[in-house]
């Protein structure tokens, strides 16, 4: 058996998530536990940083799996590529430490949000870019997103139905970016994320560049710990994970891409 | 009747391309004709400044367009984009002068090849990006691609058995630019482009990038004037239509986009 730690780009859009489901539909991690069914002949232990939710994306998802295997890290991010499908993608693979838990042991996650804030649709961008028409006052969502940084109770931005009982987390920066254009971006790096915090956020800045809600009343939104008082949730599209850090001396994410594969 | 002007994106992944084709085929010109029909009632005569081959994407494709409406060009433009599929939306509308032909009247033409260069496959650039996973050289690409600049007869980048004679043309610009990470853009203007040129450009350039070719021997490829010579025509789907200019006050392309609609 080998303690593995897989780094995955995927495009979302025909994926039901990240997680397997019963059911047999199409899911991230069921794609690659068949993959490395198909190399191995037995069912891997999969598990991933985090759930994507259907039509998230991500450039670097972080995963630990126990496979019964001899072969090299190289040799099994070789076969593992031969027998996924197209829209995922195995960036790199090395050897865990039997303790090494993707889920558990994180340290801070990266998410991009990226807007198409045209009002006119934009067919390169379909799938990739949430599609807001409505113009929106970057000044205030950057100050609004000021407001949000540290370490809070986030309840009101945990989906409704969620059993978390522990939504205190901290984000360590949240940036409001005008790309060249039309393109904006909100860059969140954070200790951990309730469920649809980022999409939550997304939806509640958009509010905020529309004028109807203020920069000044995100405090306050905080401090209510209530779901309702939060924007709604922004369309899966726009959000992909970006990368996940863990302790240790080399930083995990996008910067070792395809590092082992060399 | 009314002669307009239309500024058109498109994602090139499901059209045959941008012209109208026996057997029912579907192509950008063909799903444009038909949402003007719907629109006017009438068959409009719709002209493309050039004719993208299947998988070619298009952010500036400008069109003349003759419409029996009375409608204005911002009304046109709505009308347009209710009826047309979401991999393709009318940017701009402007009335035209009746002598105005969007395939005739071109000063230049700007085209960028996108290259993913990494050994690894990328599942968020499939159908945007062409994968080339041996390494390139890429000052080798810069000084081949600075060979190229100029008046020359291109007649050894022209598709075989395409019929045109008149194989002059001129290119003002080519850059081999290396963006971040594993991107490679290659980006070409000028007075306008035999069959494949750009694509059979960057075949070329590619193989110079492999060490195949010197950038040495571009001029000498040029003098031969034999397609045989030059690289392979590279993949439709690294390839965008920029933006078309014309000859007149206010410059045509992606700047304007949306503006008649605002």
């Amino acid at each position: 058996m080998g303690h593995f730690r897989l780094l995955i780009e995927y495009d979302g859009r025909d994926f039901e998530g990240w997680q397997v489901q019963p059911g047999g539909r199409r899911t991230v991690q069921g794609c690659l536990i068949d993959a490395i069914e198909t190399i191995s002949g037995t069912t891997p232990r999969v598990t991933g940083s985090g759930r994507t939710d259907s039509g998230v994306h991500a450039e670097g998802q972080v995963v630990s799996a126990l496979v019964d295997t001899r072969l090299s890290p190289g040799e099994l991010l070789r076969a593992l590529n031969g027998n996924l499908p197209r829209d995922m993608v195995i960036l790199d693979v090395e050897r865990a430490a039997p303790e090494f838990d993707a889920r558990r042991d994180p340290v801070s996650k990266l998410y991009r949000y990226a807007i198409w804030n045209s009002p006119l649709r934009s067919p390169l961008r379909v799938g990739r870019f949430a599609h807001i028409p409505l113009a929106l006052d970057l000044g205030a969502m950057v100050r609004a997103a000021e407001e949000l940084v540290g370490t809070h109770d986030f309840r009101c931005f945990q989906a409704a139905g969620s059993g978390v009982e522990e939504t205190v987390r901290s984000i360590y920066g949240l940036d409001v970016i005008g790309l060249s254009g039309y393109e904006i971006a909100i860059e969140v790096r954070g200790s951990g994320f309730l469920r649809h915090m980022v999409r939550n956020i997304a939806g509640t800045l958009i509010e905020v560049g529309r004028g109807r809600r203020s920069p000044e009343s995100m405090r306050e939104l905080i401090e209510s710990r209530n779901r309702d008082l939060a924007g709604p949730t922004a369309p899966a599209e726009g959000l992909t994970l970006i990368s996940v850090e863990y302790p240790g001396p080399r930083p995990q994410g996008a910067d070792s891409v395809g590092k082992s594969a060399s």
